[in-house]
């Protein structure tokens, strides 16, 4: 036989197991699932859970939500992989409880033989401990002795019986639902600031046109020296893209993506991994050693700082596994190795690995232990580069290998692609995700967007990382909204996703494109040095330091279930809250999503997701401006002048 | 390693195919899923299926849709246990037939490699049929011979090639999903017609107030002479309430429900199964012999009507089984066997068997034998009294195992209570299963609901019967609509749901209550014996005779996946269409659904959805009437007095 009870609809799931749904430390795991019993007989239900390494399970009880769903929740206080299930069975004494309790109330008397079959259901209970054996034989006295039939409804369904009886169920037909996986990752996989530089840049030197001076690169020395103004900026995470070696066939010059001829002292491409001096585990040689990578790490760490590494899978045709293990590559027919295309697109630089290879074995072993390599010098923090071009059982069993040891470990999915691909990868064990928060610009589409994030299927496993800029991505929005436009969509950015990220240059409103309708910059990082003038006195830094300083005071910024799309009048600007747990210490955030001309609107607030319904008047205090005004109901007026600021951060406040 | 390809939302599959999907004979089941792999390569997929009985897979191709969905289609031409698969490979040969046409529609030359990387591509396909190989060799040669670049390209993508390499596929990284189950039923099991009808009221003879003598039985042999009339209204199903011996035992009388002082001669209600004379598989004496019963059902069959049984697992209180079988019961703490109860509510007539029992294998088989021995006279049909208060476990199991030698046999769940049991046991087996229909009223209901069973989760497994009344339910709208309401309800019953049923006495609009505010019948058939006056001339049977051949000639009633709401202007009015496949043979339904007063309005028709987009002017044949009207393109006026003609049933016709 089946299970006796039916158990359907467990959540949190994902591909009905076969991957693991995601939470962080100190997060409560809510469980829900569909319990089916015929009949009227009461159910019963748990959660089973353990965490890793455990053997032996740990319960909590489920209840009745309604529509047959129950609801319970455990807390997860460590990483690693946990587990899962849910078991329903019959509640006998509850059942019969009810009844009689039903039966006593509707005024019927002749319940002699009815009491008698309570006493009998409690009699059968010898599994039970001596102190709740001794309350039971007493109830059974009740039940048996001469008292009124008052007395004995009461003492058979008291309400501390029917609790003890709840801790020590009688689970006679007890089903157990499959075992489901959860990866509890540490907070920062959810909630994480993110800046990313080119380390060469820092103290570098690039000749203005007509200047004939070599350029020079900076070193990890010099670049450090940037590091604690990153860290004032507010920052979690310093994410550097390659710091390899760089291949010099097809290497692209100093002018940009269709430049096919470096000059000398042309750096090339980051990504173009390898060259004589190594590759994937060695540091190109202008950038200094890897005892200076290590005391760049170790300055970072200071400041309170991770350092994040990219992870690109693909070599240049200088790169030393070329010659040393030709076998990993695909060959064409005239015995070349071939390079990346893309038809009719050819990407001459770039080699990539052949996951199919024969000596597949050792390719993915070698694969791993690049980012041993790493993690044994202290990085725990990767962001992969087009991860949805290498195979995907790849990342599956690279990710899951490491994690063992390592469950601190963070992997974020570099892929700007299909939706059901970007999903897969986040299914696969990448702990966050790029987006395409950088184009979705209207409110329709934010709302969509976010909605979909926070409340879809996703949200299971999928963690957005919402970059407004990346070296690749310049968009339109920033370089027609100007000044305006970098304010409100580093609040959009910082404020819809825990985790977020900028490029260096966004403090600067860097927006000057390659060409007309391009993302690339103008004289691009990826493929010249790029040093810059941080101080000037328009820099966005004091505002980035705001706004990641709003983000680490409150709670409710850590997470993005809570996020909520409140009406409000105009159509350019998009109205969200978040709260802490309890609709708790709510933040609502109004931006003028049109970065050219002032608007103005009048809120519709949800004072019930708020928390804040039926209180009368109440504080709305903007973090940004230290101003406070006092609001009234949810209809509240707004206007927002992107020169002088495109945004309210408003922290409310009950009076 | 896992899959080389990542397979996911297959479907039909039901809780990750723990139960099966289910489709009938000459269907075409059309699977779907998701299919990713790295990079830009080509992918193929297929569905591999099976019939019952069969070991090796036949296979079908998949189609690319969108968004990385894949779909296949297969008929299916047998009933049974048919399960099926996803398979998905990676397509080189497609992959760089791809490139090598953009590369040279790019302009480029220097592609002498190229081809003969496609050419040793071919070369490698050892694995094919002579013939095929032959065509191989011919495209090799062209590669490698001294034709231009032009004739090489069009010889390596030439759609003759490409489809026979479709058909031969290399399949190297072949991929599997898991196998799914799909059951396949006959026809009937979604598109049938029911009449219920007591056959103890056909032939009786019920006295009048004051009138002193005895009511008398009708019988099989007299029941038998309504089976023609049953047959000329357009019904498949003829569903009989228990005929099996009524218990003495706490017998209601003919007063109805609340009667608890019957009168000799009040017959019984026919649920309190068993008595003196047998039980479930025993012949109530009254209606006749088991030969008579037999004769009856033959007689159906002579009029193509098959017979549907009740089965309803329970015992009145002198069932053989309480006293042959005591521990099938639940027995209370004085020794007595516990009747029904819903507390404080008692059923003292009906004692429910105990699926727990210790004696567990024997009662179940006993139970199955019930089934077994009516299957052996000829029954496959069966109406389940009340399954969502039997065991679930034993549905699965016991219809299962009739399954097995009788795949023909359908079982409609008789379970009015919440919707996910609803949804639990037709996904444990049952063919049918009765709805909410009854209580749905108004434009937004029916639509919202429609649309739930038409498209929702549950229409992978559950099969509506809509059922205007039963004996237990004659809703408001019936006891105050007078005949517009049953003739709209009859409409909406029989063209929304493939199948449906209505309760004798339907056709003469019999609308009276026990009491107000009750869904019993005053003077119910339940609880006496209930002749009618079949000629009367204002019967609803033509009109009922009407919709049944309506339902009959047009295929597209045969499905409820086709159905399609169109906007129509007045609130109380409905519009909504059927096509067969191909968007061909539109029915169009408009139902005044105000009994009480005139309605017109404009459509606003879906031409797109009806196939009837850009074809000018066509003709709406009302199949009712037999009444044409010229109709141009969605804005049709329509106005229905229901004291006339509560509906429009349109066949559409381009001119």
């Amino acid at each position: 036989m089946r299970g006796r009870i039916e158990i359907a609809e467990v959540e949190p799931v994902v591909d009905c197991g076969r991957y693991a749904a995601k939470a962080v430390v100190g997060d409560e795991v809510t469980v829900g699932a569909d319990l089916l019993r015929e009949g009227h007989d009461h159910l019963a239900a748990a959660v089973a859970y353990r965490a890793p390494g455990e053997r032996s399970w740990r319960e909590t009880p489920m209840r009745l939500d309604t529509n047959d769903r129950w609801l319970g929740t455990f807390g997860v206080d460590r990483m690693g992989p946990w587990s899962f299930a849910v078991g329903g069975w019959t509640d006998h004494y509850g059942t019969w409880a009810d009844g009689i309790r039903k039966k006593h109330a509707a005024g019927q008397t002749d319940l002699d033989v009815a009491i008698e079959d309570g006493a009998r259901l409690l009699e059968r209970r010898t599994d039970l401990p001596a102190a709740a054996s001794e309350v039971i034989a007493e109830v059974i006295a009740v039940l048996r002795g001469t008292g009124t039939l008052s007395d004995k409804v009461a003492a058979a369904t008291d309400a501390d019986l029917l609790a003890l009886l709840e801790r020590h169920p009688e689970r006679l037909d007890l089903t157990w639902s499959a075992e489901y996986p959860l990866w509890i990752d540490r907070e920062r996989a959810r909630f994480s600031a993110w800046y990313e530089m080119f380390p060469r840049s820092e103290g570098a030197f690039w000749p203005a046109e007509g200047d004939d001076r070599s350029p020079r690169s900076g070193t990890f020395e010099t670049a450090a020296k940037r590091l604690p103004a990153i860290a004032e900026m507010g920052f979690d995470v310093v994410y550097l893209p390659p710091v390899h070696p760089i291949g010099r066939t097809y290497r692209k010059g100093s002018g940009g993506p269709h430049d096919l001829d470096p000059q000398p002292g042309d750096p090339g491409v980051p990504w173009a991994i390898g060259g004589p001096e190594g590759g994937h585990t060695a540091i190109h040689p202008d950038l200094g050693t890897l005892e200076d990578f290590d005391a760049f790490v170790a300055e970072a760490q200071r400041h309170g700082l991770e350092v994040a590494m990219d992870y690109a899978i693909q070599c240049s045709p200088d790169h030393p596994w070329v010659t040393e293990h030709p076998q990993w590559f695909r060959h064409r027919s005239d015995g070349t190795i071939a390079y990346a295309e893309n038809p009719p697109k050819k990407y001459q630089d770039i080699y990539p690995l052949d996951f199919d290879t024969s000596d597949r074995e050792n390719l993915w072993q070698a694969l791993r232990e690049v980012l041993e390599f790493w993690i044994a010098r202290g990085i725990r923090v990767f962001r992969v580069d087009n991860p949805h071009t290498k195979a995907l059982p790849f990342w599956e069993w690279v990710i899951a290998e490491l994690r063992r040891e390592h469950p601190e470990l963070i992997f974020l999915a570099e892929a700007f692609t299909r939706p059901k691909m970007m999903a897969t990868l986040a299914k696969l064990g990448f702990n966050q995700s790029y987006t395409y928060f950088a184009w979705r610009n209207t409110k329709e589409e934010l709302t969509e967007y976010a909605t979909q994030l926070a409340y879809g299927e996703v949200a299971k496993y999928y963690r957005p990382n919402f970059w407004p800029n990346t070296p690749d991505i310049l968009t339109e929005f920033l370089q027609t909204g100007g000044r305006p436009a970098f304010k409100l969509r580093l609040v959009l950015a910082a404020l819809l996703s825990p985790s977020y990220g900028i490029y260096a240059g966004y403090e600067l409103c860097e927006n000057v494109p390659l060409e007309p309708g391009s993302e690339e910059y103008l004289g691009s990082e990826k493929y010249r040095f790029r040093p810059r003038e941080w101080d000037r006195s328009d820099s966005l830094a004091p505002y980035i330091a705001r706004i990641n300083w709003i983000r680490r005071e409150h709670r409710a910024l850590r997470d993005l279930s809570n996020v909520w799309f409140h009406e409000i009048s105009d159509p350019a600007m998009l109205c969200f809250s978040k709260v802490a747990p309890g609709r708790t210490d709510p933040i609502l955030v109004i931006v003028n999503l049109d970065p050219h001309h002032p608007r103005e609107a009048t809120t519709a607030l949800d004072l019930g997701q708020l928390g804040l319904e039926g209180i009368g008047p109440f504080e709305a205090h903007d973090l940004l401006t230290d101003t406070t005004y006092l609001w009234h109901g949810p209809h509240n007026y707004v206007r927002l002048d992107p020169d002088v600021e495109p945004s309210h951060v408003l922290h409310l406040r009950a009076l």
